[in-house]
């Protein structure tokens, strides 16, 4: 039996290791910067943040905050930032409805952290977003405005996919989740799970960097691949060339793995 | 900074990922039995052992039956016998020097615990050995002739390169970090003093499994690697359709890349 800590981590693990995994770091692709290395290395460096998350006593900013820190240490830059802001409440809340009431109790000071957290990382904003988060004014803003975590990802949540979760109930984890028992079990359900996401979904971390045509082109690629009319690894090696790498699908997929080890699906088959 | 349980883990994902590693498990190649997955579990669910170790009071012998314990969860079987008794005394004693003294203080119990932990893996080993471990009576022997675990390993020392580890002072282990060291950092570093271990070393498991002759062609094809005149990835191949798996120099390099990343070695470059 594992504990919530392990099947995190495993999540983590299986995720960045199930192939082919169109667009992603995975098993047998590597970006220059980013290589399966430095995911592993995060999962491991990531520890202590869940074991304090499933003591429940620290605030989930602070959480967010420290699992960057530990976590930034290496050359691959941000690894799991959006699958942190997934399993630290999940863990937290012993599951999906603990979770929903979690971060809507957020409070300021969490979303101070977050920001801090958020200033650590290369992750991508939208150009023009009110609240740059390489500003030193933001966390004062932030104050100002009194915005909770959970404020701050509603304001998030039509450009990211991720701080959605936090508003709609974790449906996309749900949904992940369940994908992953359809499709059986080990390795081959993870990628049909993420392919059906990436074929119903559009990715905003995708969006964010390469815009809202280059998504829907990945959705109908995806779907082509699960209709059986194109190669996955061929689709893969496109998206890889192109840099285009569907990581808020791929953080989803993370929570819906650890959703779904906690309910008896096999990861070993 | 890493703890040396963070190394211990990291040593043990950096070395199963390490590419092209011919005949083992490794980033782009499973057995049909036993996965990359299978190798990373087992990495995430072996820490609690290494968090005793660390603390310096549990009996090494309890501790490497509980670490197979933890990680004989999955189907891939053993993975990692030969690394946890080298990976356990390293971090007990704090480096060499300190194991080296505690594989000498061991007692009987820590033989009887190694044996009951032998018995629960696939572990080879050589027909018309002395000591069965499937056998119910073997501790019994054990205790008969007062045999310490440090005993256990003399006694297997001849037909076991991790064993000789223990006689001999961790030669190979200190040899492989020197060897990392030596071939720069990361990836390439670990296949280059994976390779001249192979080169160098008959493995002992090989020769348990498929003789000495075989032991030989492979020391000599991992030579002609080195040399520039065979293909690494073609021997890789060869290798792995013939089974022929050097999974005791596996064992030694993680405990290599233990002492390496305690010594300062760059594994992220």
């Amino acid at each position: 039996m594992m504990s919530p800590v392990e099947r995190a981590q495993l999540a983590m693990v299986l995720e960045v290791c199930a192939y082919p995994k169109p667009g992603n770091v995975d098993r047998c692709h590597d970006y220059a910067d980013t290589r399966l290395e430095h995911f592993l290395a995060s999962t491991l460096f990531a520890r202590p943040v869940f074991e304090k998350a499933q003591r429940q006593r620290d605030p989930i900013g602070a959480l967010i905050h420290e699992a960057v820190e530990r976590t930034n240490v290496h050359s691959g830059g941000n690894t799991h930032f959006g699958a942190f802001l997934l399993l630290i409440p999940l863990i937290m809340g012993d599951g999906i409805e603990g979770a929903k009431r979690l971060v809507r109790e957020t409070t300021v000071d969490d979303a101070v952290e977050f920001y801090r957290a958020f200033g650590k990382t290369d992750v991508r904003v939208l150009s023009g977003d009110e609240i740059d988060v390489s500003d030193p004014l933001a966390t004062e803003e932030i104050r100002r405005r009194r915005m909770t975590l959970y404020d701050v990802m509603l304001h998030s949540a039509p450009n990211d996919m991720v701080a959605r979760e936090w508003l709609n109930g974790f449906t996309l984890c749900r949904r992940g989740a369940d994908l992953l028992v359809a499709h059986g079990c080990g390795r081959q359900a993870i990628v049909a799970a993420f392919l059906f996401l990436l074929s119903t979904e559009p990715d905003t971390f995708i969006i964010k960097k390469h815009g809202t045509d280059i998504a829907r082109v990945v959705m109908e690629h995806a779907m082509q691949v699960r209709e059986g009319i194109r190669d996955i690894e061929q689709f893969d090696d496109e998206c890889i060339q192109n840099g285009i790498n569907p990581g808020s699908i791929a953080d989803i997929i993370i929570a819906s793995i650890y959703i779904a080890l906690g309910e008896g699906w096999q990861w070993d088959c």
